[in-house]
C-alpha cells in the first residue's frame, strides 16, 4: 500500500497550489519538486481560483499572512472544495496573535480541510479557541511524550471528528489521526527544529502526497510524515560525516527527500498504527 | 567577441533592478552577484522609477504577480525604456491564468522589451494570445526537439519581428533568436528542471549580461544561456561525485556560475548559429 | 564578559521579531536559529504590536519596503519602545531613492532605535540627510580604511549622540560605536560581499544578541559583529577546501554561525576597543 502511495507521487507528478509564507517558500517549492510533484505559488485574488482548478491539491500556510492573502486563501480553498481537491492547512503561529487565531477559525469556517498540520500548541489552539503559542514554536508544557501519547491520540481523534480533517501533530513524536484511526510516527531528528521551515516543508509534502493519492489521504499523510522524518535522520548522518552546521542540514534534508527510494524508506519507517 | 561579453560583466559589474517573484528571489540575487553583477530588488511604485534610473538593466518576472506589483512593473519598464536600459521579461506561467496572460499582454503593450525568456508553452501563449501552460512547466506536446527545431526557429524569428524583442525559448534545447539570426544552445542538464527557479535565474543572468553589453544584446543573451547550461552540466557532475540530491544541485549550479572562467566556458559552450 | 553574552543567547533563546525584506528573509531566520535564538516574521499591521510584545527584540529592515509594511514597522517599533525591547534598524539602500531616505528619517523620528547597522554610504545618508548610495552597496569613495578610521570613529560617535543609537558601520573594517566608546572589528572576509544578505544576516544576529543581553547592548553588538566576521573567515577556508563557489560560501557561513563555540570564537576575535 505504502509503495503505491509513494510511486503515485512520482508517476502522477501532482501540481500543488501553494499560498504560503515568504520565509520558507523556496524550500517548500524545492521539496515539492524533490519528492516528485510540481509547485505553483499564486496568491492574487484574481487568479487563485483559476490556478487551483488546474492543480491537484492546495497548501494554505498562514506563516506571513496579511489581509490581502487571507482573502485569496478563502477563495482558493472554496474552489478546491468544489473540485474535491485535497486542501491542507498549516496554521503557523496560531495562538500567538488574534489575527492568526481568528484567521485560522475563519478558514476552518469557510473551507473544508482534509488535513491540518501543526505543532501541539497550534493544534491545541484550534481545539480550545485560544492558545499559548510561543511565537511559532511549541510550548514546552504541551510537548507530546511517551507518557501522554494516549491522551494526545484521543484528543486528535476528537478534533478530527469536530473538524472533519486529518490532524497531524508534529514534534519529537508525530501523530497522524482521523476520527477513528491513528498513526504514531517515530522518525525524525531534533536538528529539524534548528532550521526554519521543516514544518512548512512537511505540509507541502503532505499536500503533494495527498494530491497524488486522493482516495487514500490518511495513509498518504502518514507516509509523508515518515518520509520527512526519515530524511531528517539521514540528513543528520550526512551533517556529522561532513562536519556541517544547520545550513548543510537544510540542504541534506531536501537532498534526502529527493533521493528517497521506496526500499530504503520501507526499511527506515517507524510508523505504528493505533 | 564572447570573451569581451563575458569580461564586461565582471569589469562593469552592472546594477540590475529586479521586480521578481518571492519564490526564487534569493537565488536570482545570488546568481547576479555570482556572475559579476549587483542586484537591487525594489517593487514599490513610489521608488521603482528612481531605482531603475541608477541601474543598468531591468528584470521583470511575473512569477508571483499581484495588482500592486504589476503597476510597479509598468512604471519601471517605461522609465527604463526612456533611458534605453535593456529590459527583460520572464512571463512565468503565462497561459495558466487570465491574470498572467492579460498582464503579459499589458506589459508588452506598455513596455518595449529587449528580451523575452520563457519555456515553449509560455512563448506560444505570447504568440497566440492564449495558452495551455501546465502551471509553470511546459506542456509536453510543445517541447522543442531536433525534429521540430527548424519550425521553432521560424516561429521565434516571426515572434521577434512582431514584438521587437529577442526571443529565448528554454528547454532541453534552447533557442535564442531575433528577427534575422538565431542561436541554438545545446548546453544544460535535465536535472535543472528538478529545482525551482532555473528559469528565473537564467532571466536574471540575461539581464546582467545585457546590462554590461548594451550594444550587443543578442550575443550577450546567447552567451548567458550558454553559461547557465554549462553550469548546469558541471553542477551535475558535482552532484554525482558527492552523492547529492536536488538541493546540492541548486548550490553547485550557483557555485559554477560564480566560478566560471572564460577558458572553461569557451571549451564547454555548445552554441550553433543559424 | 563576552562569554556571558555568548552563552546568554544560547540559554535564553530570545524570540526575535523581524519585519524584513523578502530577498534574504530565509537566511535571516536560519541565522537567528543557528546562533541560538528563535525568529518570528510578521508584518501585517493588525498583528505586529501583539507579536512584538511576546518577543525579546525587533529587527526592522527596509530592503523591500512598501507602503503597507512601513506602517507595520512604525507600529511594531513604537510598541517595542514602550516595552523597552531592543530595536535594530537596517536601512538597506537608504540614499538610493527618496522613498528609502524619507522612510529612514520617518522611522528615526517615530522610533527610538538601539542599534543602526549599515554600510558607510547608508550611515552617511543618515548623517547628512541625503546620499550617494550605489544601489545597496557602499560607494567606493566612502570606504573605511586604516587611514580614515579615526575620522570615521569620531563621525560614528557624533551620529550616535544625535540618534541615541549604537552605530554599526560594516565593510572591510567594522566600527561599532556609541557616543563615548568604540570597537573596531577586523574580522571578516571579502567573499562576504559576493553573496546577498550578509548585511541583513548580521543585523538579525545583532537583534538576537541584543534580545538576550538587554543590559549590555554595546558589547553584545560588537560581539555579534565579531561572530559574523569570524564565521565569514572560517567559511572561506571551507570554500577553498571544497573548491566551492558563492552558494557553498553562503551555506558554510550559516554553518559556522551555528557551530561556533566560545573557545574558538575567543581565539579568533579581532576586536579592538577605542
Amino acid at each position: 500500500m505504502y509503495k503505491d502511495i509513494f510511486m503515485n507521487v512520482r508517476v502522477k507528478s501532482p501540481l500543488v497550489h501553494c499560498i504560503t509564507n515568504y520565509v520558507t517558500v523556496n524550500d517548500c517549492a524545492n521539496v515539492i519538486l524533490g519528492c516528485g510533484g510540481s509547485p505553483i505559488m499564486a496568491d492574487d485574488i484574481s487568479e487563485v481560483e483559476e490556478i487551483t482548478s488546474i492543480c491537484n491539491s492546495l497548501d494554505i500556510n498562514i506563516g506571513t499572512l496579511n489581509v490581502r492573502t487571507i482573502k485569496s486563501m478563502i477563495a482558493a480553498g472554496k474552489r478546491s472544495n468544489q473540485l474535491s481537491h485535497p486542501v491542507v492547512l498549516d496554521p503557523v503561529g496560531t495562538g500567538a496573535s488574534i489575527l492568526r487565531t481568528s484567521t485560522t477559525f475563519k478558514l476552518l469556517e469557510e473551507i473544508k480541510f482534509d488535513v491540518i498540520r501543526g505543532n501541539i500548541s497550534e493544534i491545541k489552539t484550534i481545539s480550545q479557541g485560544s492558545g499559548n503559542t510561543k511565537g511559532v514554536d511549541a510550548d514546552v508544557s504541551d510537548i507530546v511524550t511517551e507518557d501522554n501519547i494516549d491522551e494526545v491520540i484521543s484528543f486528535s481523534k476528537e478534533l478530527s471528528k469536530k473538524t472533519g480533517a486529518i490532524i497531524v501533530i508534529t514534534g519529537v513524536i508525530d501523530i497522524v489521526s482521523d476520527s477513528k484511526e491513528s498513526y504514531i510516527v517515530r522518525n525524525g531528528h531534533t536538528m529539524m527544529s534548528k532550521i526554519t521551515g521543516t514544518g512548512c516543508m512537511l505540509t507541502a509534502l503532505i499536500a503533494t502526497y495527498c494530491g497524488a493519492n486522493k482516495d487514500n489521504i490518511l495513509k498518504a499523510t502518514a507516509l509523508a510524515v515518515g518520509v520527512m522524518g526519515l530524511s531528517g535522520e539521514l540528513a543528520h548522518k550526512k551533517v556529522i560525516d561532513n562536519n556541517g552546521g544547520t545550513s548543510s542540514y537544510r540542504m541534506f534534508l531536501i537532498d534526502e527527500i529527493s533521493k528517497m527510494e521506496f526500499k530504503s524508506l520501507e526499511g527506515g519507517l517507524k510508523i505504528e498504527s493505533r
